[in-house]
């Protein structure tokens, strides 16, 4: 079996996608996500392109990777300087990474015309950049950018610059369809005349402009490629990269190569969902392997022959990668994912109990209406808890009201008041803000804190929303994700509802009811 | 140049979408839009399966179609009955079309498990059910469900099935991937086994579950299919059926294939928005030719290198579908997106003119206060617009109060009041919701909708919040994002605040001024 090494660069390529902005904190959480689930290597950024990408590298100097190598990008030294002498070069070594990839040119037309050089000079730069990264003991990942367009347009010349950095002395020649106009024929057939001309392995690096960004990954493989360059979810620029988590789910699936551990497969909707997160962009419902509906039957007819026959309307088991099938009319679900979650928590709950049963039907109630507990794992907690009475409540609340107002001269404010009852005794509290989730949440606070001091040392850190219902505009359901934490955790909580100030408070509850909950057991 | 059939079932199909739900009226207005654009074939419904899909074609028989013809669709004839008496049957022949779609079994796994007949029972039913509708004097396709899994767990049998319906007259044996778990190499390979085995023309038919419907729809018409069969946006069950707007676009711009006429081309885009709006489901914006970002370009060094020449960094000219370029305005893009958008807003404008330092400056300061115009190109329009004084207000804000509640009985809800001027004149107006955006929009668009009619027309199909500065928690600020569509464009405008309900408001407003914009220029 074949091992093909997933090289992830969602952190620099994926970060090209429209609305997307990391922060320092964000790329390591992605890191370690990736390091996780065992992508061979995970670009990190372009340190020498802007000072978010160099505080990261630093940051990682302190941070041990189990499965992965980081790698650093950047392009070909500038024109007119020694790569000694590129300020781009600097930065690239002080990032202190295994691994390095730069891109240069292969197609004469963006030489000439975007570098501004002779296409001799080009072959040189390349040259010079690779050796110099190579004598500074890195492992060096050349992306051929535009490869297949410039080999389309002049097949020697394209060619040769890829043997500028293989003579160099590059471990990997990534062939690269930058602008994502290219089919599978031709990348398989470029890559058979090309293939034995050069020593070091190839790769592929596609993106999806024809949408077929997959598809060209696969037939490169199939035609010899060794390495994969993609984002998770197939995030990036324009209409994307090449989506690496159907890429891991196919070759491994329908093909017979290795990619990462076979451990780790289970776990590639949850990555792909912990990643859509941070990023803020939603993985389509219809997605392959991973999306919500993937598994999801509708027709009647299809439903039948299911029960009759997995197989029969189903192209491989959806739990291989931790997916599950859902019935859209009858609501059947599988339990699996709850037993397992349930043993995580140490809690012991038998498949066929009814228990099981009973806690399965509120949770499928519970998704139905919108919630989704895969990134909320502190309101699933909170949710087990509570149906299997192993929850006391540490507060009541009665009512709230939160005013807002816009005046005339452009100044807005709120304010809300709170009724709560806290170990038998009622309490009101008031309190204005800025903003209404802000006034709530102090209010809440205030009501609190006389009994339950410790809320001083949580924060709230993130707070996201996403509509669900999308035909129904501003009505629509809106789920809210919180994120707090406290000087040893981070914890995600989850509001579902079609008033944005209730699903806040739902999710500011879960969230200090799981605070309150996780200091109990100190 | 060859020709090749398109043969949309959005209708039948498509609607399998989770969340997808056509009236009649919803199918007759796609169908026009269809017809329109030049497709071959529109496969309107089921009409012996519900009542919707009977009326629709009863419906239709007033219609003309100028370049579709019309396809009703069902199973092969039920077991133990004749195709003459099977209920199923007088529907097909009672919806008076010109074609009929029948989909058969290939695969001895459903024959035995799911349709529990014989090998050979199937064969007769497939026989007589093309038979009696040839008979009737239509043209028939035949649906060759499984066709791929069929063949490779039972060649021969497959092969067998195809060829009764040959024998019996069909016009097109469709080769169906149903489960979509088959690979490009294998459909090619499989077609070019059984093509000289029978004499109709073959079609094809592929869902998306790994992510490759568009890459095995292209690898069969290499093959020699003569027939595609999708659905538009790639709306259907589970991850979706091929999608046709990709399909349409690669075959006509990338190999050379005559689909739809060449001068509809450039409706592509609006077809797929059109048909989507109908829908309710959004077309993601880095959908392959006709998503919103499938042209945007964010890296700088694309930017600068697009301006020098277009091909650098685009595969094709994105106006040959109806789409068009955008540079994504970032502080790290620099002065150039600027330049091309004002460009493009026709305002003459000179990078090193006093005018644009001033908007730069501008810019840079909302930039600073958590403005992200990347992704948000509407409200960047307005901006340039309101500082190049070529922006008449359409109303005037004068204050909003929007109350929110939760009541000790846990239900919560919303009110939200608002004063404006309109054209000289003063209005007040009063909504109540679950939600307090949802109440404030409402609100908005009563006090408007009587001098602005079209808004009739707009709705918003996303929400994001982000917070900004995740150290304040919820007094942070925060960005809000939000999409809306109409029946032609998606635009996507943006507000900051600390206040989430006026964060919301600068959005929505923005939203609403940018649609009264686009109509006032028609």
């Amino acid at each position: 079996m074949n091992k093909i090494l997933i090289y992830d660069t969602t952190l620099r390529d994926g970060s090209q996608a429209e609305g997307v902005s990391f922060t320092v904190a964000d790329k390591k959480k992605i890191a370690l996500k990736l390091d996780e689930i065992g992508v061979h290597y995970i670009e990190g950024g372009w340190p020498g392109s802007n000072p978010k990408d160099k505080e990261f590298f630093k940051l990682m100097q302190s941070v041990k990777l189990n499965n992965a190598k980081l790698a650093a990008f950047s392009s070909t030294r500038r024109k007119g300087l020694k790569a000694s002498e590129d300020p781009n070069y600097k930065e690239l070594i002080d990032a202190k990474t295994p691994v390095v990839c730069i891109f240069g040119k292969s197609w004469d037309l963006h030489v000439i015309d975007v570098l501004k050089a002779t296409l001799e000079e080009n072959l040189e730069i390349i040259r010079d950049s690779v050796s110099f990264l190579k004598k500074k003991g890195k492992e060096v990942v050349y992306d051929a950018e535009h490869f297949f367009d410039g080999y389309k347009n002049n097949p020697e010349y394209a060619l040769k610059t890829l043997q500028a950095a293989d003579e160099a002395g590059a471990d990997f020649l990534v062939l690269c369809d930058t602008n994502g106009g290219s089919l599978p024929e031709e990348v398989s057939g470029i890559i058979a005349e090309i293939k034995d001309h050069v020593k070091a392995s190839l790769g592929i690096h596609t993106h999806n402009d024809c949408g077929l960004g997959v598809a060209n990954s696969l037939s490169a493989v199939e035609a010899g490629c060794a390495q994969v360059q993609g984002t998770f979810n197939g995030f990036g620029e324009r209409c994307g990269n090449a989506d690496l988590s159907i890429i891991i789910a196919v070759l491994s699936s329908k093909l017979e190569y290795k990619t990462i551990p076979q451990n780790k497969l289970k776990s590639l909707k949850d990555t792909a969902y912990y990643i859509s997160e941070i990023a803020n962009l939603p993985i389509p419902d219809f997605h392959a392997f991973t999306g919500h509906s993937a598994f999801a039957h509708t027709a009647g007819v299809h439903i039948e022959a299911i029960l009759k026959n997995s197989k029969a309307y189903e192209h491989i088991d959806p739990s291989t990668f931790g997916n599950h099938r859902r019935f859209i009319t009858s609501e059947l679900a599988g339990k699996m994912p709850l037993i397992q979650k349930a043993q995580e928590l140490a809690v012991k709950i038998d498949k066929k109990s009814p228990e099981a049963k009973e806690i399965l039907k509120a949770l499928q109630k519970k998704e139905l209406e919108g919630y989704q507990f895969e990134g909320a794992d502190a309101s699933f907690e909170l949710f087990m808890k509570k149906h299997l009475k192993k929850y006391k409540p540490f507060f009541k609340l009665e009512g709230f009201r939160v005013h807002t107002e816009k005046k005339a001269d452009g100044s807005a404010w709120a304010e809300a008041t709170i009724h709560i009852e806290v170990k038998g005794e009622k309490r009101f509290s008031a309190s204005d803000s800025v903003g209404p989730v802000d006034a709530l949440d102090k209010a809440l606070r205030k009501a609190l804190i006389k009994s339950y001091p410790s809320l001083e040392h949580m924060h709230l850190t993130d707070f996201k929303v996403r509509v669900l219902d999308t035909k129904d505009g501003t009505s629509a359901k809106v789920r809210v994700l919180i994120e707090s934490q406290d000087e040893h955790d981070a914890w995600t909580t989850v509001g579902v509802h079609e008033n944005i100030i209730e699903a806040s408070w739902e999710a500011l509850v879960d969230s200090v009811e799981y605070k309150l909950l996780k200091d109990s057991k100190k």
